[in-house]
């Protein structure tokens, strides 16, 4: 460790389940074997920077509570914590980072000082990333935190707005692609709206729409060769946000004929927030076409905003693996920890320790996922649920060569009573916790 | 009356707000004229047949409460019941009613049976709404209540379930068509899941998509006139249903080509269970051209599920018809009261009294909302806070013509540096204030 | 097993972990010790009758869908139902059931026939419950069903249904103490209101607080030496309800008098619709000295009304036999599984399958939180987080030796300033994780 | 005005409902008289410091919005802001104010020097408020912003921290005492848990009791005439916290023997986050005598936080004061608006709009209110509903005269068969819109 920030530690260890030292992994080995692949080329872990280097612990109600020593503006403190940063990346083995381009440089006065400013840190970053073999998952660009975007950066009702969160993107896009960046996101934190009495929703949605072409017309310009992503979330900064989840992303993206160029990053926690499981957003954008990246951290039920939390929750886990496995894994994406400490945790051991625990979880639900799929234990009473429609008869009901008519027609005829069966979700919920 | 069920009432009279007689209306006057239409015209009131004549006052925690002479499973009670409606929708004045086959007449033993009893109340129909002058603003097929749905209907794994639910949506188009309906909906209460562990979810939205695309063919076969709608909601029956919420819709519409084929019902209640507004619901429709026709009954915001009472919140009701009216008003749609009583309100006036009660809000809100257009009380100030985008410069960021790099030039050279400036929300709601 | 409705199944087996036999368990072994006390003795499982047998499979949307040989309204078929119960008490060797009046006995024109098959019924429990052993955790009144209800039991505007609703208590605390119950429970499903316009909830209060001292008086002069259980649910049937969660019976209890006469009966579901944890509301009773026995059915998170499903999260239920543990385990309560199938799982075999499953979680629950108990897992650091509250400075903070004024002074001549610790929930969470 | 922050705007006019000036009173008129006693009297309107002076506009993911020129951490400006303060208490006719000591003061780096920096302003506050006969409706400390507090004031695990609050309190309570505050508040913004893996709730409720008995001795010692008051929120900042409704807040008043000497301050938009409606809180609190005050400030239904959102739905605050004036109105409470402008609302201007607003709102609910009590619109269906109780029989079940058993023996000797009546929701609900 070249900071000393974490004190004396080093690397951590793989010791196996029955450790009992909290800085250790018990199930996350990066090389055991999976399904045939490297336990770390199927995870793919980031850890992101925001969270964990920048947030100061504040809510709602109350300030600052993380003393950390690179807190302040100026670019030596912004070196300073790229040091840390890459001691603790390094420390727990990940093999990506993520970031946005406000975590990382201070915010200058005009535009250009501030793209030069981030264009030191990448060189940087560039350093480190080649002394450490750290890469990067994706990077972005904040469009929500600074005042200027207070009513949206591409649905804003000004369009000076839009054109500085444009040439924002255009420079954080730069640097990902600089720095190999295997993805690039987009979250719309202000794109959305407070109220509908000052909002021309069908216009904003119009902005967005062409703001989006620009960035993959931009990406295929440049040869930038990673995904596009959007990250959905129902609400919150907003009252409502535009990119509420899988499906309305989906649509919206048809409607500018962007399906094929942009895909998701999802998180457990918007899921929650939008009336679903993170399972079922996982499932619905394989199903769509749009699945690429995760952000691995949850809600609490309890709570009705984001908090950010780290994982923990093993049979949770293993049902978003479970998805992502059938999805066909992670191609350019990976498991991001949008994740932050609870604002009490203060030391510096709380960040390894929260990080250990999260890769830990998802170790554990990766090899459940995977044992399931090797068993066949969910996909054959599957296919079994759903045999009756490999029958001809069935089949045409779906290729268009019938009509209502002729159904009607085969339903008369044959007298069709169709019987319930059982649906048997009380045992493959047993099934599963053999799994876990 | 006819039938004597509500007593001696004849037709309710509209008296003026002054009135305090619990039988007249106050504010729903058919022909007083707003924005140049008759207030009839742009509120097209329907009635529906199943919460008031059908559903017997239980909830999952108890039986029946209400006791109507005409429950009961013999075609004599089903005209019977008829009589009532009818008797009801006259005394109301309301130009139009809808229905579910399972509403009108009882279930038989076979599919065939079935129809025909369907088409026996249809000629009963017709000789009433010949007689009164209603008329049908929807038909609809009940493909949630009967056992065999319950694992779907189009989304069923068993392709006989799908079958069977074809020929009785052809069944019941046919019936619309013959009784004139000028809408055909279709509620997927059961299109969705109980637990991903059991389905397959992407063969399920291509059954639904199927299925769906019959629908379209076969109305324009037959020379079906009317709109087909779909009608979201997130949940309630299942866990997660497919069509969540509009935005849901439109991508599921676009992914099949349907976008232009079908609209939306949408329905306050479904709408706050979806986590939104309904005025949001009613706006991204109309945004996305797929808004049609709306059900007209709100959720209790304590409630966390589908409670369809009667609406009484003028305020919020002014909202609605406000995006209702700048969407253009209903062409083939209309405002359904897809509601029903308490279960406590056990008295035949219960019923009149809450229809009353929920078009007297209605026409409050609508002539709130149209003072609001005549002054441009929103409309000013949104064009206003918009006007930058009227400027060349601005445009040309939309119109294609203009790239990330182009718009990095110009933010760089021009210095820009955007000032925010109020969204003046409490203003507009102020504003709002004046007319509710 | 006498009646065959479960087939060939006799009992069910203990197989250990790597059983994959569907109808073994896998956990629960009856006589394995945990902290000194028979895994049986700590868990105490009891089967409700009424989700089971009772039940149909409707919902707000849909109608029956379990055909079962008993249903029916005649005592014959109120005796098989027993016979199919009872061969399900013991395949699955519950050592309790519970059962509201209304589940065992067809409802009759009259209190008193009401209350005389009651007692037939009671007899027949009584020969089958001498013949296998089985006991009766609890009895209860169904007072919400019937429609004379609607309006409230004991809180109805109606007195003449207050003391129908006492009568009928009482003829249950009859039946319960004859069959050695070993609590008495009060659920008040429609004990609130619908709206508070046409409520006085101040004067129903006092009529629940009446009626259920009238219930501790009746169980003191029938020498009744089980607990009096209330069981909070915060809403549905009801839009509210007064037993809203473990905290405002807390207050009810103490308004009236009774908090040393009456205990709670807390359910998961209800906990997380009231918008807390269940452990809160079992560390929240236990810490009033009202913690009584369990409900163990969950909720699923994401639907906003009661689902009353089988558990499955093993570590959500480790935390909450934690609490259970904590509060030094049951005495006369006991593991309620008021548990239904979902509607689809039609088979003999699901309802099985769903109490094993169940079963089962809860013995891995038991077993994790035992271990944590003997590992002093959490205590350890829980007591350390609160060692500043054993000097005698701040004890004298809480014994009433200081005031305001003296605290003032020490803080200003100590020149105080606390400074934050770790609160550490990171690793706690992780912590847990080694046990589960 | 003496700052000239709010430009030429001298008082708030009261013009009348036909008024289209937006910088004028159109229903709150001070001294029109309603229900005999002027409407200011009724209201008893007061404005918070910290939303509209001190609030950044900051959110989970933004900073700043607001520049306002007091912004700083001097003395100096904490005058100014003081003026500004005054100046819009005045140009609103509010006749009262309400603060938290850290609104008012810079935080020092001792308590005894935040101490005389409080009571310094609190002298230039006594000038200010002779000088325009502005009166301080309560006072109250922050004990949840600084990151000492972070795991709670009363609370906290550290006895140091406890000790540090009490004399926080105590400063408190002497400012508030000494400018002759109305009520003294304690709201418990950090009195709850994150995670109760951490956290010995029994305990920490003791700690609470003992806290708020010393602040109740500490009152009756310095003759102190206001009330106590208790604001109970369920959750946020805190994932749940201890005093999470009316109902929770009586238990734990009566269980320290303090129901007597405490009242509760209602919060629309925490009763609403709690699953309650804010008439349910009202009413509750004056039913189990503990009504003090209110917070008139909403949340947006769809947010799962507090938006503290200035009041603009008329309907609904009709049945709030309705609530109110059935308790018997405030005695030393009133309508504090702890409500804060949306954060794009950035003009000086936007501030005393959202207060006229929000006073408009509450005069219009107060006066529909008050017509409803005149009219006993709703009192008088409530009689009747509940008349069967004013028979002698009903009541002897209520004195305690009657038992269980000699209730049976009434329902069998009398055959009682109780029939329900029609609650008349929707009948009332639009008797309601009557008023609205
Ligand atoms: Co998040
Ligand atoms: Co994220
Ligand atoms: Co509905
Ligand atoms: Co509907
Ligand atoms: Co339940
Ligand atoms: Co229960
Ligand atoms: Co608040
Ligand atoms: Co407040």
């Amino acid at each position: 460790m070249s900071t000393g920030f974490f004190g004396a530690i080093d690397k951590i260890p793989f010791e196996g389940k029955d450790s009992t030292n909290p800085l250790a992994f018990r199930f996350y080995d990066p090389n055991e074997m999976v399904l045939g692949k490297r336990m770390e080329d199927h995870l793919r872990f980031a850890v992101c920077y925001w969270h964990s280097f920048v947030w100061p612990g504040g809510d709602p109600f109350g300030g600052q509570t993380f003393e950390r020593p690179w807190f302040g503006d100026t670019m030596e403190l912004a070196r300073k914590k790229a040091d840390v940063a890459f001691d603790m990346f390094e420390a727990l083995g990940v093999p990506y980072f993520t970031f946005h381009d406000a975590d990382v440089r201070p915010e200058a006065d005009t535009f250009t000082e501030s793209r030069d400013r981030l264009n030191a840190i990448a060189d940087y970053f560039q350093e480190k990333m080649d002394a450490s073999g750290i890469k990067l998952l994706w990077g972005t660009a904040n469009l929500f935190s600074h005042r200027r975007y207070m009513a949206g950066a591409a649905t804003n009702p000004d369009p000076d707005v839009f054109a500085y969160a444009a040439a924002t993107v255009k420079s954080c896009m730069d640097v990902t692609q600089r720095l190999g960046g295997e993805n690039y996101v987009l979250w719309g934190g202000r794109e959305g709206y407070e109220t509908l009495l000052n909002t021309d929703m069908g216009r904003e949605l119009d902005q967005m729409g062409r703001f989006l072409s620009m960035v993959v017309d931009y990406k295929h310009r440049i040869g930038f060769k990673g995904t596009i992503l959007i990250e959905p979330k129902p609400q919150e900064p907003t009252k409502h946000q535009y990119d509420y989840d899988v499906g309305t992303i989906y649509g919206f993206l048809k409607r500018y004929g962007l399906e094929n160029e942009v895909k998701t990053n999802i998180e457990q926690g918007h899921a929650i927030l939008a009336g679903h499981s993170f399972e079922h957003e996982l499932s619905l954008a394989a199903a769509l076409g749009i699945f690429g990246s995760i952000d691995m951290n949850r809600n609490d039920y309890q709570s009705g905003w984001d908090t950010d939390q780290f994982p923990n929750n093993v049979p949770e886990m293993a049902l978003a693996y479970l998805e992502v496995l059938k999805a066909g894994g992670f191609t350019t994406g990976g498991t991001n920890f949008d994740a932050k400490l609870r604002r009490q945790s203060l030391d510096p051991e709380d960040l390894l320790i929260a990080h250990i625990g999260g890769m830990d979880c998802c170790a554990r639900g990766l090899k459940a996922a995977a044992r399931m799929i090797e068993d066949k234990a969910l996909a054959g009473p599957l296919s079994e649920r759903y045999a009756g429609w490999d029958k001809p008869q069935a089949k045409s009901m779906l290729d268009g060569s019938m009509t209502l008519e002729s159904i009607e027609k085969r339903v008369i005829d044959e007298k069709i009573d169709p019987q319930p069966r059982s649906g048997r979700q009380e045992y493959l919920e047993n099934l599963v916790n053999r799994y876990v």
